[in-house]
């Protein structure tokens, strides 16, 4: 359920919170950062979509329970108007005393503007090979 | 480029035009359903994100001299406010005279309102095991 009094404003505050959470293992506070609307949909790596609450909520159990994972998110890129915020993350997979691994994650998370406050609407996330670009300027991936 | 006088209104109807320039492999029709902002970003299925029209735009040419790709999209989920509509649809493969593949591309297509009307500005594409299924209700898919 939402916590309206314990939510910050931005899209970038939810983000933050987001990533948080999900360093923090917690559940419950992750979903809060959700719009509180069955449309919502998670798509995990390599997985296909999970679409409202229950289903998205069951997957991240799942994902805690095998231990979390340790994202360090980098290179924000933001699409935004007034009633929404489409957010471009890289996500480094870290663990602890390993190597970093040769591989980094694609997210996508859309933000809505609700009666509540910007909540995210949908996760979306893949996995490119390489570590995550230093920096991704246009054309440079391609050539 | 946008071409304003050939695009029709909805953003049910930019998306249809967007399949529609894949199966052509037409890329300046492709091109001209994203927004004029070179904030768009673009995921191709197990790569890395693209940002900008001409990132993006080499990385269509690169698929469509390849021979294409025969997408079937289906089971559209939609997200939309006023202003902005974040659509989710599976896409099966289809290679003529083959059997359908087991795998399907699940793909978030991000469409703002903008001056000249919808637009894309944000695909991204991955793939996740398994045919698309039949139907995706709520918490069936982890079940």
């Amino acid at each position: 359920m939402a916590k309206p009094g314990k939510i910050p404003g931005s899209a970038e505050d939810v983000e933050a919170a987001y990533y948080e959470a999900i360093a923090s293992n917690d559940v419950d506070a992750l979903m809060a950062l959700w719009a509180d609307d069955d449309d919502i949909v998670c798509v995990h790596p390599g997985a296909t979509r999970l679409i409202g609450h229950a289903a998205i909520r069951a997957s991240w159990v799942e994902v805690f329970e095998r231990g979390g994972v340790r994202l360090a998110p980098t290179l924000l890129h933001v699409n935004q108007n007034m009633m929404s915020a489409v957010h471009s993350v890289l996500e480094e997979v870290r663990t602890p005393g390993q190597e970093p691994q040769d591989l980094h994650i694609v997210a996508t998370n859309v933000y809505l503007k609700t009666p509540v406050g910007w909540r995210i609407v949908m996760h979306h996330a893949s996995v490119a090979p390489g570590q995550a670009p230093a920096s991704a300027p246009s054309g440079t991936v391609l050539h």
